[in-house]
C-alpha cells in the first residue's frame, strides 16, 4: 500500500459510518436476504475457501504454530457447513431494530417511549478462528450495524475469502459493500487505529485471550464490550440435595474444561462435605481432574488433594484442575465469590428458599444460578439465538451478548404541537 | 492530611466498595428511611447549612467569582426547601432494584430471566451547585449504589454540611456511613485518583462544563456516563402545520436559552419558509434572539439576519442566538442533523405520517420527536421521576438518565439439578 495504515483505516471508518446510515433503515427482509445470499455464496465457494485456508495453514506451519492453533485455523467442510448454518439461523432470528416499547402519555400530554436502534459501527478484533468472521458479521448486520473486522494475520487469506462471500450477499440484497469490511492488511498498527477512531467506530468487541482484551481495553478511545476472566463457582449449600450437588458440580467442571463458564472453584458447606465430596472426588479422579484443597478438604479427602494456595482461588485454570474450599456459612461462600470471582457465573445448589434468594441477590455476577450447572451461561442456552461473546462488564450488556447487546434505545416523543411551559 | 491523596481516595474507594455490598441487599424501606431522615436532618440544620454556605460565598468573592457563579453557589432557603423536597420525591419513587423480568423456560428445562441490580460504586464529579450533592446522593442511594461525591472546591463547606445531614439519615436507617462519601479534600489530585480506581469505582458521572467532561472522559480508567453537546434541531417539514411549527420553534428556542435541550438550529423546508419564517422572525426579534441564516433565509427575511458560517451549524450557543437553514427535502434535513447535530434531541414538525416515520428512524439522536418542543427532553418530563443527567453516549444509558440508568441487569437461572449435555 502506498497509503498509510492510519489513512487506510480512516477510509474504512468513514465508509462504515456512511454504510451504517443505510443499514439503520434497511428492512428486515433486506438484511435477511443478504444473510441468505452470503450463505449461498459460501456454499458455492467451498473450493476457494479451502484453497485460501491452505495458504494460511501452510503459513502457520512455516511460522511454527502448534497443533491446537492450526486446528483452530482450519476450515474443514464441517466448519464451512456450520458457518452456512449460522448465517441461516441469524436470518431466522427476530429483528430487534425499530421495536418501540412503553409508549405512554405524560402529564404534559406528550407520549414518550423507547425505540431500539443499532449502535452504528462495531469493530471486532479477534484471533485465529476464521469462522468468527461470519459469526460477528452476521450478528452485526442483523442488528443494523456496520462492521469492521480485524482477524488474526495467520487467517488473513481465509478471512478475505469469507469476506468476498459476504460481499456477494450484500450486493445481492442491494446493501452497501462497506456494511461489512474485513481489514485487508496484517499491519498491527491497524488495531491501534481501529480502537482510536471514536468519530467512525461506536464500540469495539475484542474476542480472544485475556492479554489481547486487556491491552485493547487499556488503549481504546471508544467503548469496549469485553470478556475477561471466567472464575466460576458452584456453592454446595448446607441445604443442598446431595444428588443434585454431585450432578451439577460434576457437569460444571468436567463437561468441558476450557470454556469460560466452567467451574474453577467448588465451595462446600461443612455440613454437606462428608456426603458430597468423597463421591465427587472419585468422579473427578476418574476424569483426570487434579484437585487442590483447603486444609479441611485435604483432611477429608486425603493427601491426594494438593494444597490450594491463595493464588488458586483467583485463577482461571481452563484445564482439568479444580480448587475446593469448605465454608462454615452462606455468608462465607458469598464473600469468597465476591472477593475471588470474576463476576461471570456462579451457582448455588440448595433446597432452601431463603439461601437461594440471598445468593441471587448478593452474588455480584453476570449470571447467578440455583441448582443448575454454570455451563449453561451461554447465549444459545439463554435463548438469545446467537452470541457475540459474554460480557463481564457491568454497563450496557452483561453476561451472554446477543443481538440486543449490539443495539441501543433512543427516546421517541409524540406531540401535537406541544410546548413546555 | 499526613496521608497522601491517593491513599485517602483508595481508602474512600475501599469503604465504598464494602458499603455497596450492604446497599445492594438493603430493603426499599431501609433506603427510603435514610432518604426521609436525611430530609429531616437538612430541615433541622438550616442554620448550619447557611453558615457553611456563607464561608463558601465569602471565599468565592475573595477569589473573584462572578455573580452568576456566586448565584449558583448560594444555598438560599428556597434551595434548601428544594433539596428537602427532592429527597422526599426520590423516596416516593418505585425501587428499581430486584425486579425480575422475562423469566422463561428454555428447551433444556432451565428458567432464565433478568434481575435489575445496582452498578456498585458511582463517582460523581461536579462543579459549584451544592444541591447536586443531594440530587446525586439520593438517586444513587435509591438505586442501591454507593457514591463518592467530588464537588467543586468553591463549595466545599456547603458540601461537607450537606454530607453531615446525609450521614445522619444513613445512620438512622442503619446503613453504612460509607454509602455516601463526600471527598473532604480540595486537592485536584483527588479527581485523577477517583477516575483511576476500577477496582473500587464502577462508573463516573461528571456534571459540569464540556471541558470538564471531555477531560474526565479522556483520562478515566472506568466507564463514564457523559453529556457533551446539545446541538438540537427543529425541522419544519413541507407538510408542517404552520401554527404548530411556530409554536414549537418558538418554545424550543425561547422558553429558556441556556439548557442543553434548547434548539440551536432551525431547519425549514423551502415550501413552508414563506409561511413560517416571517412570523417566527418577528417573535424572535421581540424576544431578543439574534438570527443567523443561510443565503436563502437572508433573502427571505432580509439583512437583519446575519450570515451563518459553517461553524454556526456546529455550535451550541446556550444563548439567544439561532441559526436558520432552508432545505429542499427531508433527506437534506436528516443529513444536516446527522452531520452537525450532537445526537441529543431533534424534532420534526409535520402532519405527514411517512415523513414522521422516516425522521424517527433515520435521525440518530438520543431523543427524536414529532410535533413537540425539544425542551421536553428531560427526566421529569419523560416520567423518570428524577434525572442524574442526560447521556449523549450510545452504550448503556442514552438520553435522560434516571434511576434505571444507574442500574444493570444480571441473568438469573433456575434449575432442579439441571446439567448441560
Amino acid at each position: 500500500m502506498t497509503e498509510s495504515v492510519l489513512d487506510y483505516m480512516a477510509r474504512l471508518g468513514q465508509a462504515a459510518r456512511e454504510a451504517s446510515r443505510v443499514l439503520a433503515r434497511a428492512s428486515s427482509a433486506q438484511k435477511n436476504r443478504a444473510l441468505q445470499a452470503a450463505a449461498a455464496a459460501l456454499d458455492a465457494a467451498r473450493d476457494e475457501l479451502v484453497m485460501a485456508n491452505e495458504l494460511d495453514l501452510a503459513g502457520g506451519r512455516a511460522n511454527g504454530l502448534d497443533e491446537a492453533m492450526l486446528d483452530r485455523l482450519a476450515l474443514t467442510p464441517a466448519r464451512i457447513d456450520e458457518m452456512i448454518e449460522g448465517l441461516r439461523q441469524v436470518a431466522a432470528l427476530p429483528d430487534p431494530i425499530g421495536a418501540i416499547r412503553d409508549m405512554r402519555y405524560m402529564p404534559s400530554g406528550i407520549q414518550v417511549g423507547k425505540m431500539r436502534v443499532p449502535l452504528g459501527v462495531i469493530g471486532i478484533i479477534y484471533e485465529s478462528r476464521p469462522n468468527v468472521t461470519i459469526d460477528a458479521a452476521s450478528l452485526c448486520l442483523k442488528s443494523g450495524n456496520a462492521t469492521i473486522l480485524r482477524g488474526g494475520s495467520e487467517a488473513i487469506h481465509s478471512n478475505k475469502a469469507i469476506a468476498e462471500c459476504i460481499a456477494r450477499g450484500l450486493a445481492e440484497a442491494g446493501l452497501p459493500a462497506a456494511a461489512v469490511q474485513v481489514v485487508q492488511t496484517t499491519d498491527r498498527a491497524a488495531v491501534g487505529a481501529l480502537i482510536s477512531m471514536p468519530e467512525f467506530v461506536d464500540v469495539i468487541v475484542p474476542r480472544g485471550g485475556k492479554s489481547l482484551i486487556e491491552r485493547i481495553s487499556r488503549d481504546a478511545k471508544v467503548p469496549v464490550i469485553k470478556h475477561l476472566d471466567g472464575i466460576c463457582h458452584v456453592y454446595v449449600d448446607s441445604a443442598a440435595d446431595v444428588d443434585k450437588a454431585i450432578r451439577v458440580a460434576d457437569n460444571a467442571k468436567t463437561q468441558r474444561f476450557a470454556p469460560c463458564n466452567t467451574m474453577e472453584t467448588l465451595l462446600v458447606h461443612e455440613a454437606r462435605a462428608a456426603a458430597v465430596l468423597p463421591p465427587l472426588a472419585a468422579i473427578y479422579r476418574d476424569k483426570g481432574v487434579e484437585l487442590r484443597g483447603c486444609p479441611a478438604t485435604r483432611e477429608l479427602l486425603g493427601e491426594g488433594v494438593l494444597v490450594a494456595s491463595e493464588e488458586d482461588w483467583a485463577t482461571e485454570y481452563n484445564a482439568p484442575i479444580l480448587s475446593i474450599r469448605l465454608v462454615a456459612s452462606l455468608d462465607e461462600a458469598i464473600a469468597h465469590i465476591n472477593r475471588y470471582g470474576s463476576g461471570h457465573t456462579d451457582s448455588i445448589v440448595t433446597e432452601n428458599f431463603t439461601d437461594a434468594r440471598r445468593f441471587l441477590t448478593e452474588v455480584d455476577s453476570a449470571s447467578v444460578m440455583v441448582n443448575a450447572s454454570t455451563r449453561f451461561a451461554d447465549g444459545f442456552e439463554y435463548g438469545l439465538g446467537a452470541e457475540i461473546g459474554i460480557s463481564t462488564d457491568k454497563l450496557h450488556a452483561r453476561g451472554p451478548v446477543g443481538l440486543e447487546g449490539l443495539t441501543s434505545e433512543k427516546y421517541v416523543v409524540f406531540g401535537d404541537g406541544h410546548v413546555r411551559t
